[in-house]
């Protein structure tokens, strides 16, 4: 038996400050690069203009699913960034363009539904290039501009690979006067500066955050385990913040201190690393064991998996999404199949114990990671003061040929 | 550089006897699953119906990623089987107006390019409890009905696992005066009543089918070695015949006679077997080879693999899909990323030889399958004349407590 | 409880034929090139006069095992392969001196319980070098002097590819009017010409060859599975012999033709696919299963996969080894451990259904085996009438390097 | 061409002074316990009385692989010990006779080269029952009295899990003049009661030992790592000791604070985990670049895997063991094969870039260790003052069914 949310659309801050989960939504670039309509590599979202039906579809199935939150599709849709991407669109799609067909088509799918629209902002070439403070924050604003002309419900700075940066994103975001969320996609270990998860919250939540956590790069486990570590931070410092988690959908227990990027099979072999539902039940379950309130997704994220965060919470939360009508819980649609074997399939003691095989006898189950994320040399550079931006990094990189 | 196909639509034979490729597309009930559209037990397309635009979009991405066919989404829409769905569909929807609507969807779709549109029919709950000829042939014929209502270019029949029922679907869909493709899903070992790949050939080519092959249940490997045998007992015969191959996407090296429905990981938790889209090269590529021509995916297809399929054999076809302006070949496209050791994966060497990690070092590469497709009592049941029917099997498992 | 063998020395065949269980001894070059004594390669067994004392401590540990044949440690030892060596032992020493040694050091631990000795030979690289009927056999009669003067209890033709130079050695063999065994190191896909099991076995009984079966090369259950087939070629051509088993104790489920020589961790690298006692418990009960009467081991099998063997059937014998002495059945010796969670490993249930890990998570599980034994073109070469030695396969293989 | 050692027998301090490496053997009670005189479970070393010629075989055999210390089989040889076994000795043998003839056996051996003769004690049943220093000492003083009446030329005190008992039997041993080694068997997180492996060093020099390190538990990578933070502890505290390092031969990352123990493989199961010789010239290879100068195995450590050591370690020492006669560098000897792509393995990048599979793809990679080694309640016991025996642990552990 399905119930549909009894909410009316709140704040996020209402939602989250009354106890609320709030669930977020899955992977633009990665489903949609499956689906056709994103380029690996540049991994810029203009097919919000280009096909605008298929990023509407794509929200409609993450609204059906249980997400509580829509993000725009403006992933990398930053001006310098479309510049970045060359000229492989062989039509222009002006900056301004693909950020306002994000917000429409946003709005559109959440006034479907119970959710908030929330305009999103990620990290910029114009910062890994070392421009400066004033620079960078130009770039935002410019975004900033068409979430508040098409008014989204609030907004998220997501994939920051430095906090300073991430800083800088949510000062300007914080100009709106609407609520701030920001999340960054690092590990355990911290950020590319050695600036450790707990202290990267507090910057955060000091520049204005009100909500905080991770997203991208590691598994959800990991993932936790960072956000653990931000807790742990916040709670040293005596503030407050709402915590949130938007992990991968892949397993990456091999992955050095930049995530998923640096494994040998990123992004066109993941494949075997790509988690069951059964998989993000767990993940929804240990979120919110650890305080998590908004629990969601990034790349690899489908919408089975959002459904699978809100099946598993759906007793805390009193109601199932609109997609569990077409699923059943815990595989119990399967009592309806021919074989009495796959019958026999239909219970949750069944797909909970289950280690499923990779199919692939002649591959390993773990991979060393590539790249100077996990050389010593790149970590000793990285920790002194005179190589700051990650562009000098590349350079000695290149140089030493490590 | 891409180019669009210069072709005008013609009859299927007729591309084929011109020696011409077609892609076939991949597989709904999986795909829609996982976007909250399709039940898994029942595996019905009420979607048609119920969400069209969700139909309509998984069609445009396979037409974008280079199907030469869209098949109408009809699977297990048999009256027989939408019936026995048991009441989980709210409002009862008529087995005519679910393939009317998956008629009119895939049409609508195949005119926005260079498609055709073929009717579906796939194997009946009534053969399977014992229903005469007349009465299986009835349901098919129900179905047939639709489809020249609406006029579809072609027929298939498809997932078969006893050849007897393929040859009444073939013979039925023949009444058409239209094309007929037939594909099985069994592996080398044959049919359930252990007839082999070249005899089921042989039959279903008697029967009139124009085309045949495999589909479903097994990877592409164990297909195409499935294939092998079906081209070998034609030659034999004396028959000629396209040949068609449209294989799962999930690796099964391990399955047994029934397939991928047997492997304890169906249907839930089948992610760490999904095929990457090198592995689908590697298919078309062999498939290509052994003079297999219609060539597309089934269960675990999704767009991006159809797409490989398009671009491993572009040389031959002399054109890239649509969907691949947002792909690079081989992974070209990563040169444009920002980490130079992820530069360094833009090339095909890379890709053809890497052995992708599960990243679940606590998970096994193989499994044992369930069932008595596997179980020796069993396989000699089914030798049995007396025991023709899987449903006397099932009986005679469950009593056997096999 | 233990208690040691009633039974005084018998010939094997009484053994045999009164339904005795009679238990091989492992194997000697594998276990001594790990203890210093036999090189990897030449794989020849001058260490009876180099090192006695070592040829004696590992005769001991299998007769302690439950060892109830206690071969000569004259593997390779015919004077075509002594000499092959090369010049890496520094003196020469006699074929005759090897043989002798063996069979002195083999007698006097047998003494030492219930065990008989047979002497064995093995293929000869006069064969492979296509020498003639006449100095094949003369080779084998050279070694079969040695074993006729010291006297052994029965005599052993092992580790053939070609059945026909198997027939001659047991043709040779015979001439002593001892009970000859033969065993073939195939797998179910026959020998090196496509001799299938069945036909080899039948080959072997009539050349006077009273217990068939296979030593080395693949593992307990490919073995099985080809002495299985040998089982029923025996039936069919209504030919009557006791079956014998020795395969190896590693895993092969990947081996091509020609077993594990060709996998490429053959020899420095097989640790991981090493069988634990349990895995050889489960062979020992599948073998007496089959009829396999005559049961041991080949390269692999230590002193305690011998005594698993022993422990397994220890109920059917209604004794246990003496080495038994020193181990618990079903490893319940852990009960006197001091940490509880390994007390609670004490049990049959635990380790039957234990999987155990490889500590390896950058490695696969399966491998491709090299060699033209898998390669197309040269099985086609071995069914050609004029490639009939391997000398002429090797050399056709170098030529097209394949 | 292999050269034998120039050196004449001198004293260990006088050796490590002088730079020298010295290789250590490998494991007894594993060995042993596969060649059918050692019961897993008590582990203890009556063999020494019961099968003289067994242990002198295996001490031997280490010898030459290039052993150039023969450790006494006295593991476990504790008086406290020897009656725990309980009763599965028919005949009662003495402590004293038991360390006596483990002291003639090595001496014996080590005169047949140039080795030195260690006499050993080990962690004992006293102190985990809480007994008190001067009881737990006396154990260690009556194995002492043996060692000095036999003149061992210098002692070990190895596999201890609590510093305080290790310090100890250091203290005791210091008493004989000789000189002393000391090793734990822990890992990076330090002893059982969470003293870190720095401060475990220091603790040990600071009571007499010359020479620290650790032993056992754990596999070569991680136990280098505990060498490591114990020589940054010697470090910091401006102390000087030789390290010495003789872990596994057994592959554990997915180990818990207790090593192997609690790996739910141990010790019936461990054979996908053994090291290959390859393995471990690598960790020879990493202890040397530590720094590690007494370099050597424990459990899992073969004849084959010393000579490994010694092999590796050949350019810096500047001869080869003996039984390097039986072995070609990097697997050279294989270009004696008779199949050409064996003969293809005869190089060093062959073995040293090969993965090896566990020809097991129905089990995992990696297991989740048992005990209350890994539960966070156990750890927070631990730390607790009032819990500072096992035994209480233990108790603990029973009672809350953890």
């Amino acid at each position: 038996i399905v119930n549909l949310s009894p909410c009316f659309p709140q704040g996020i801050l209402e939602r989250l400050d009354a106890g609320e989960i709030v669930i977020g939504d899955g992977g633009f670039v990665i489903a949609l690069e499956k689906r056709g309509y994103v380029k690996a590599g540049p991994w810029t979202p203009e097919a919000t203009v280009e096909h605008p039906e298929a990023v509407r579809q794509l929200h409609r199935e993450f609204l059906r699913a249980g997400s509580n939150v829509l993000q725009t599709f403006t992933f990398y849709a930053s001006e310098d960034k479309l510049e970045n991407r060359g000229n492989y669109v062989a039509e222009k799609i002006s900056c301004q363009k693909v950020n306002e067909a994000a917000c429409d088509i946003a709005r559109e799918v959440a006034n479907e539904g119970d959710a908030l629209v929330a305009g999103g902002v990620s990290q910029t070439p114009s910062y890994l290039s070392c421009k400066d403070k004033a620079e960078v924050k130009a770039v935002f604003r410019k975004q900033l501009e068409v979430f508040m002309k098409k008014n989204v419900d609030f907004l998220i700075a997501e994939y920051f690979e430095h906090v300073e940066e991430a800083v800088w994103a949510v000062e300007v975001l914080k100009e709106s006067g609407k609520p701030v969320a920001a999340t960054m996609c690092i590990g355990p270990e911290g950020d590319m500066h050695g600036v450790s998860p707990g202290q990267c919250a507090v910057q955060l939540v000091k520049a204005g955050a009100s909500i905080v956590g991770v997203n991208c790069h590691f598994d959800p486990d990991i993932s936790l385990e960072t956000v653990k570590l931000m807790k742990e931070g916040l709670q040293t410092a005596k503030l407050k913040a709402h915590l949130m988690s938007q992990p991968l959908a892949f397993h990456t227990p091999d992955s050095g201190k930049q995530g998923f990027i640096d494994l040998p099979e990123f992004p066109f072999a993941l494949e075997p690393r790509i988690a069951t539902r059964w998989d993000i039940q767990k993940y929804a379950r240990k979120a919110y064991d650890l305080g998590v309130r908004y629990i969601g997704g990034c790349c690899g994220f489908e919408p089975y998996h959002i459904r699978a965060i809100a099946e598993e919470l759906a007793p805390e939360r009193g109601f199932f999404p609109e997609a569990s009508d077409k699923h059943g819980s815990w595989g119990n649609s399967l009592s309806m199949h021919t074989k009495p074997w796959v019958r026999a399939r239909a219970r949750k003691e069944y797909w909970e114990k289950l280690k499923p095989a990779s199919g692939r006898p002649y591959c390993p189950s773990m991979s060393k990671p590539d790249g100077w994320g996990v050389t010593k040399g790149a970590k000793e550079l990285m920790q002194q003061k005179e190589a700051t931006s990650e562009q000098q990094l590349k350079e000695l990189f290149q140089k030493q040929k490590i």
